[in-house]
């Protein structure tokens, strides 16, 4: 059998321009990087305005296990397959962070025969977007310690500094720093820690930008600290505005690549999906659906972080429609909720399935609570039984939701021709109809209680301490009018990542409240969230090669 | 008058295929980095290696001082004049290092009519090359750091640590850090420091290396630090030599672009002058010397530090063969070295002047120790008087060296016609023989006695007891048959900054001895380097903006 890079390296990939012809894109409409990745033109969704949008599916999934669930190789496999029977689909995705690449072996651009390609290109430096990202989170931590070097005329608290640095690259030496040390010329000694740079809030403003006017806008509104007040202190008071959008020039352009079927792909922007909203970004969305009749996209972790966040935070500020959601799972990590262990995933378990079912049941009613109908794609796996298939077509019968078998992985989007039609049926029924879960107008206590108790089936929420000086703090200087970013375990509905299936009779904890003021929304803290990974004992780094000929050894 | 940025602004810049056409590259041969940057494919050397190769011409300089030289500017100019007698030009210059943009205004990429162009691409990002080197830097560390945490194999002691961390960025905040602070999870504490990208070993490799063998063989002997017992640690030790070349692969990649006169300009590598060779990467020298007749290439600094480095670092390892070098030199430069001050430039002073020249001999007798003839190119200002230049023309003509009048910055390439003429009437006299200063066999401090006397015009060089405890070191480990790289100030031929014009009498005095053993060179420390500038109190990066409509400002 063909690994990844095996199959991804015998792709006969198409000049870019000509996969930008398909989509109607001239010549000048993009910008090349090589001969097989390119950059949309910004003036391109301008030209296209009154051109009405193509169609918005989200590919979301329950809750993540060990077993793998296979989401973005259904995006790209579901995007393939509506090619397939004649519908113009981009598949939209996010741009993978380098910095994982060398810790743990695995890309993250699909997989068998369901991948965007060049995948080492996509792997490893792209299009420098997210090197942009850490030059200007790192540009505004310079010149932050430099306001401090030169006086520190705006009276900023060296203790109450919330910008930290960042690195794309894994590397828990950096989580905890003092920096500054040396003696006057070399600075203000102080505490600091560094971000992987896809955790930076400039990730997550890229992101949720309509255009170069609302980043700048966003930009000037970053918070990086308090002065010895609590007052806050902006980047636009450091008069950083300019420069860091001078230095995201390029990179919020989106990026225009491919599938293994030679259909297109826009991959850009990736932020967190815990402390952050995990989607690709709003530029690329929109632009694909002007472009296409259908746009293919996806949201980090399963439907509770992800899918609420792409709803409740992306679509509210983009004003996008999203017509329908298909939520992955797989027989496997069903019964992985239902307490199979991953050892004994490969034998048929009935009643694990039955009992981890409520997984997969809790994030249809979550999808369906933003009025968006759903479809379940089942990501087939070789040791699933009849048996298995038949009791999850039966319990989603039951709730009334259509569930499909896809295949993309072994088949690409051969795999995937009956979803697609599916995802048809229900874009044109016309049954979708959008809101967000909250108003924003509620109080940050409220909006936090809905989304614990709507989405995670919790029965209510504590707040430490810490917290609740917070919140009143966010209240006194009007910044919690904002939609809320929660940021928790990605394995369980609740806060406890041992919780799986469908937990109940539970709290949800929020231990810190923090702003990502130029992103727009609060942060509100179930649990320590790690924003900079570590290295393992034996790193994917030690067997990385590049051959005489070019061939890549080790990146997957 | 115009400024740079609207002079570049205002270029009709042609399709880089059609500049590389012009060289004989075709399509495959050019990877495009949007429509006016390429990279070349490092086939094309393969291809062409047997055609005989061009003549290759340093531009170098007097001692630079704060009435600025044109250095980069001659060098676009001459190629442009080169050019424009029929001579098929390439001028290969240093990347530009996006730091200092944000601290004091001004780009590197020539000026006035004498520019490389896109000048804010190649400014800000360019093709990702830095980045890629601040990403290898930082992963070797990231490797460094988690060896140490997963149990310290090799014994590393991380009190000898000599790899330190790197970002292009200006922030003194990051000179002297402790890193691995917060417990036990949170990696080994210990003290660390961050350079800028430039000053990373790996930049100085990326810029020596021939080709992707020998960039492998390069990286794989830095030492990162010593062990308890003071053996060094490697990177091919940490098992980081793969992927470092992986990160690298594109990076080593020479650029493409042109000059405002259409002509083409490969811009690849840009490494310290200081503690390291600063010159432009080899493989771009080598390209260029088989796809054009001229190569047009610089070195950081005056002739004492940047051509020596060129010739006996450089040229020794690639095996390359000068055959002419252009110095340049101004009128108010060469009386500031006469003891004028930068506010009384403008006034004409034919005794500084007189003083101030001896700046000059010195270099020019430097260049022809190494066998090369020289051209003199007087960079010309609207200030300087015809009693100037008539005495810099006698005393030129005393030394029996050539001085032509060059006026690029106002006229492009043609204020460089009669210095082009003088480049290849030198490059066809074959008069060149060069060879390096001194044999690599000889003993540390034989070899830096030799510079020191023969170049800076020392008396004798003192050692401090670490310079020599290390010395000794080397010599034990066998490490001291390298070319040498010293560190000094660039402002004078000696150690101390403040003494211009031809100083005598003086010694030098080496504080410290360093390996860049992958590099290949072993660095002297003539005085306290520094690897991480600072901003200033209002830094440059206040006034950069980019308008609605792309318009870039603050930039230049």
């Amino acid at each position: 059998m063909k690994t990844d890079i095996q199959i991804a390296q015998d792709a006969k990939m198409m000049p870019i321009l000509e996969i930008g012809k398909q989509l109607g894109l001239e010549e000048d409409d993009l910008e090349l990087y090589g001969k097989y990745k390119g950059k949309i033109a910004l003036d391109v969704y301008d030209k296209l305005k009154d051109k009405p949008d193509g169609k918005l599916v989200l590919v979301t999934a329950i809750n993540p296990t060990a077993a793998g669930e296979g989401k973005t190789t259904t995006n790209v496999g579901l995007s393939m397959g509506l090619n397939k029977i004649g519908k113009k689909t981009i598949t939209a995705l996010r741009e993978p962070s380098l910095g994982p690449s060398f810790g743990v072996k695995g890309g993250a651009a699909g997989g068998g025969y369901a991948q965007v390609v060049p995948m080492d290109d996509i792997n490893l430096h792209f299009t420098g977007d997210i090197h942009a990202i850490t030059t200007a989170n790192n540009l505004l931590a310079a010149l932050l310690d430099n306001h401090l070097q030169q006086g520190n005329q705006l009276n900023v608290d060296p203790r109450r500094i919330t910008w930290k640095r960042c690195l794309d690259m894994n590397d828990r030496a950096l989580r905890n720093v003092v920096v500054g040390l040396g003696g006057r010329a070399n600075g203000v000694p102080r505490e600091d820690g560094f971000d992987i740079s896809v955790a930076s809030e400039i990730m997550a403003i890229l992101c949720l930008s309509n255009d170069m006017n609302d980043l700048k806008n966003r930009l000037s509104r970053m918070i990086v600290g308090f002065t010895y007040e609590n007052e806050p202190v902006t980047a636009e008071q450091l008069e950083a505005t300019g420069a860091l959008a001078l230095l995201l020039k390029d990179a919020i352009k989106p990026n225009l690549v491919q599938t293994l079927e030679n259909t297109p792909a826009i991959i850009h922007g990736g932020p967190f999906a815990n402390i952050a909203h995990g989607c690709n970004s709003v530029m690329a969305t929109k632009i694909g659906l002007k472009l296409a009749d259908y746009v293919i996209t996806e949201a980090g972790f399963g439907a509770d972080l992800g899918a609420e966040k792409f709803f409740d935070i992306k679509c509210r500020f983009a004003q996008l429609k999203p017509d329908a959601t298909v939520i992955v799972a797989t027989a496997r990590a069903l019964k992985n909720h239902g307490g199979v262990p991953k050892a004994k995933l490969n034998e048929e378990n009935i009643e694990a399935l039955d009992k981890g079912f409520g997984n997969l049941e809790k994030q249809i009613e979550n999808v369906r609570k933003f009025g968006v109908p759903v479809v379940v794609a089942i990501n087939k796996f070789p040791t699933d039984t009849d048996g298995e298939i038949k009791l999850i077509e039966q319990k989603c019968k039951d709730l009334g939701v259509a569930v499909i078998l896809s295949d993309v992985w072994a088949k690409g989007g051969e795999g995937a021709i009956e979803l697609a039609h599916k995802v048809v049926e229900l874009c044109e029924s016309g049954e979708a109809n959008f809101k967000p879960l909250y108003d924003v107008s509620l109080s940050i206590k409220e909006k936090i209680k809905m989304i614990a108790k709507e989405i995670y089936g919790a029965d209510g929420v504590e707040f430490t301490s810490t917290a609740e000086k917070e919140i009143q703090k966010y209240e006194k200087l009007n910044l919690d009018k904002m939609p809320i970013c929660i940021a928790k375990t990605q394995y369980s509905l609740s806060d406890n990542p041992k919780l799986l299936g469908k937990p109940a009779g539970f709290n949800i904890t929020i231990k810190n409240i923090r702003i990502s003021a130029g992103a727009g929304f609060l942060l509100a803290l179930a649990g320590d969230i790690m924003t900079m990974p570590g290295l393992p004992k034996v790193p994917a780094a030690n067997n990385m090669d590049i051959l005489e000929d070019g061939e890549i050894v080790g990146l997957f």
